[in-house]
């Protein structure tokens, strides 16, 4: 192989793919990307099994070809190369020779034929989304799937599509996340399990422009996003998603509107007095015109006031403050509507389109100060 | 105690003083800042018994007193309350109450007197230093002190006032870093070895002005960086620093000048190839007008070549690329001279006037590619 490019189009395509490289494997094949222009394109391609990524780049090609070289090495090398044109030649042994102006690297590559194949996938019908809306609805949810893998579907994200809307949950046993936004297009109903890992390197591939789409294809057992120049596949996670529906209802005996800021700052000034792993409650007193929030730890104690509008019963709640300083961390509206029933029910914090709802479970408090 | 200061001027406080915090301790005493305000100013004071750190701050004493508040606990909630005034009190129980607009935190303190307080030291004959000199003079230099402490003379730098110019000298067992600069007045000739670590948090907390001034009061036993409205006190330590001069000549066989960018950017490249923890040295081949650097591992090799003025014999000298690279970063010439006797004695790296001369002892290499 002989191939010609520029330092900052390869940097950017390995920067993009090496988001699939594991960074533990006992297969070493795995840590390689390949770089392959035998199909009259470059293209480089990453895969650990469960995620792939492949992205095409500018250049020239003098000769086709194909190698697998460790990636960590490739892009570290890369990164420092002079901003110029690199040239990249092989040789029967599957050595590299790696030119860019003066300097020239050999590195010790492996055969392409070592590499696994990303699945291939039929592209119909893609859901066209906007890589804003992909990117913001990810970072809506995401944080509330269960981080071990002590149960495999918490680990992954439903998408569902359903009259047109697309609705994405996320939870543990603690939380439910939910964003639901409207389709441009037509859709057939459709529910797959997305994992997290995923989710979370598309989120930082894609450019986040409200102008420019991802087309995105189902099969049985994998999604395949398409934007730019790029491809990503995962292995969906199969098996039934929790029946959140279930989980959700309209009632409410007190029902009370804040200053999100205000309530975001007030329980991050709270939580300094919880030692890490502590699962110190914040307690919230809902009363006519205020709220009151209170901690109290070997550290010491708070007291704070925010005023608020109420509806229905006072109450006296605890939370787990991470859990209510997450979800009110991604929603931007200004005032914020949370609804109660009582201290031992769930608390929903929603929109009157229920185009975002967050349920957070209250934990027991002993009383405090 | 009853005290009112603006949160920006405490925290600028809190955060100068958190340096002279130990990050381990068993003295919980240690782990505290000393809010005083019985000499009529507000005072935030750290010590860890090697440096100790002195601030005052603007504010307003309504009743004087003193209180010792956990650093990171203090910290951290000034950090998050809102920028706006805010009102320290204590109690007789070593409480304080601290109120930021609505929110209220009480903290359990400890005794003021409990704190160990700074080494009075008499302030005469200062050395006058601008901060951005002593900034600049300790980042040239620090970086080749020993940092583990099997050697306590080599953890310190050595400040020699002499004819009225000032010396910095750090050394491990492989380099030595000098820096030399003029002084503006006459002082008295003067030895002393500062901390590492001293000079490390120093650099951090000045801000670097050339228009605004260090004072720096030495004794037999300590020294006092004043400037702002800070004091740093440190140890300093005992013993008898290197005859560093025995180690210095001017005799060399070869002189080479290189553009400090280009061989910095090359031994940069070559490092990529060598593994964290592996003694991989670099190759440099100089000749008549060039030098070709040359590395060789088990994941590849790299060549490169580039343009230099050569003097005298040529040469192939093999070094650690990591102490050659960190000499290279600290020196601000375009271009700079290296002068070499053999492949087995010591590099200089020095300019005419040898206000900065940096020693690099070369290492044993195997013939390479």
């Amino acid at each position: 192989m002989k191939i010609l490019c520029q330092k900052s189009d390869l940097l950017n395509g390995l920067s993009i793919v090496s988001k699939a490289v594991p960074s533990k494997t006992t297969m070493s094949i795995l840590e390689c990307i390949l770089v392959d222009s035998t199909a009259g394109n470059i293209k480089l391609t990453a895969n650990d099994m469960e995620l792939g990524i492949e992205t095409v780049i500018e250049g020239q090609i003098i000769e086709k070809g194909i190698i697998a070289i460790d990636a960590k090495i490739f892009l570290d090398m890369v990164r420092k190369l002079p901003d110029s044109a690199v040239k990249i030649e092989t040789d029967d042994d599957n050595k590299a020779y790696i030119t860019c102006e003066k300097a020239k690297f050999t590195i010790i590559g492996k055969s392409g034929e070592d590499f696994s194949y990303l699945p291939q996938i039929k592209k119909v019908n893609p859901l066209i989304i906007s890589q804003f809306s992909l990117k913001e609805i990810i970072r809506q949810t995401i944080f509330s799937i269960e981080e071990n893998d002590s149960n495999k579907i918490m680990s992954g994200e439903l998408f569902e599509i359903n009259n047109n809307k697309l609705r994405v949950v996320a939870l543990d046993g603690h939380r439910i996340s939910i964003r639901k936004i409207d389709l441009k297009d037509e859709y057939e109903d459709k529910k797959v399990i997305i994992p997290g890992k995923a989710l979370n390197e598309i989120s930082k591939i894609i450019g986040g422009s409200a102008d420019d789409d991802v087309s995105v294809f189902f099969t049985d057992k994998h999604v395949l996003f398409e934007f730019d120049k790029t491809i990503v596949i995962s292995r969906l996670i199969e098996g039934e998603y929790f029946q959140v529906d279930k989980m959700l209802n309209n009632n409410y005996e007190t029902k009370m509107s804040v200053n999100k800021k205000e309530f975001l700052s007030c329980i991050d000034r709270a939580t300094l007095l919880v030692k890490e792993g502590d699962k110190k409650p914040i307690v919230v007193s809902i009363e006519d015109e205020k709220l009151e929030l209170k901690i109290s730890s070997t550290l010491g104690s708070m007291k704070e006031e925010i005023d608020i509008k109420k509806e229905g019963k006072s109450l006296v709640i605890g939370f787990n403050p991470k859990f209510m300083l997450d979800a009110l961390k991604v929603i931007d509206d200004e005032v914020i509507d949370l609804y109660m029933f009582n201290s031992k029910a769930p608390c929903f914090i929603k929109d009157a389109d229920e185009n975002y709802i967050y349920l957070v479970l209250p934990v027991n408090f002993n009383n405090v100060g």
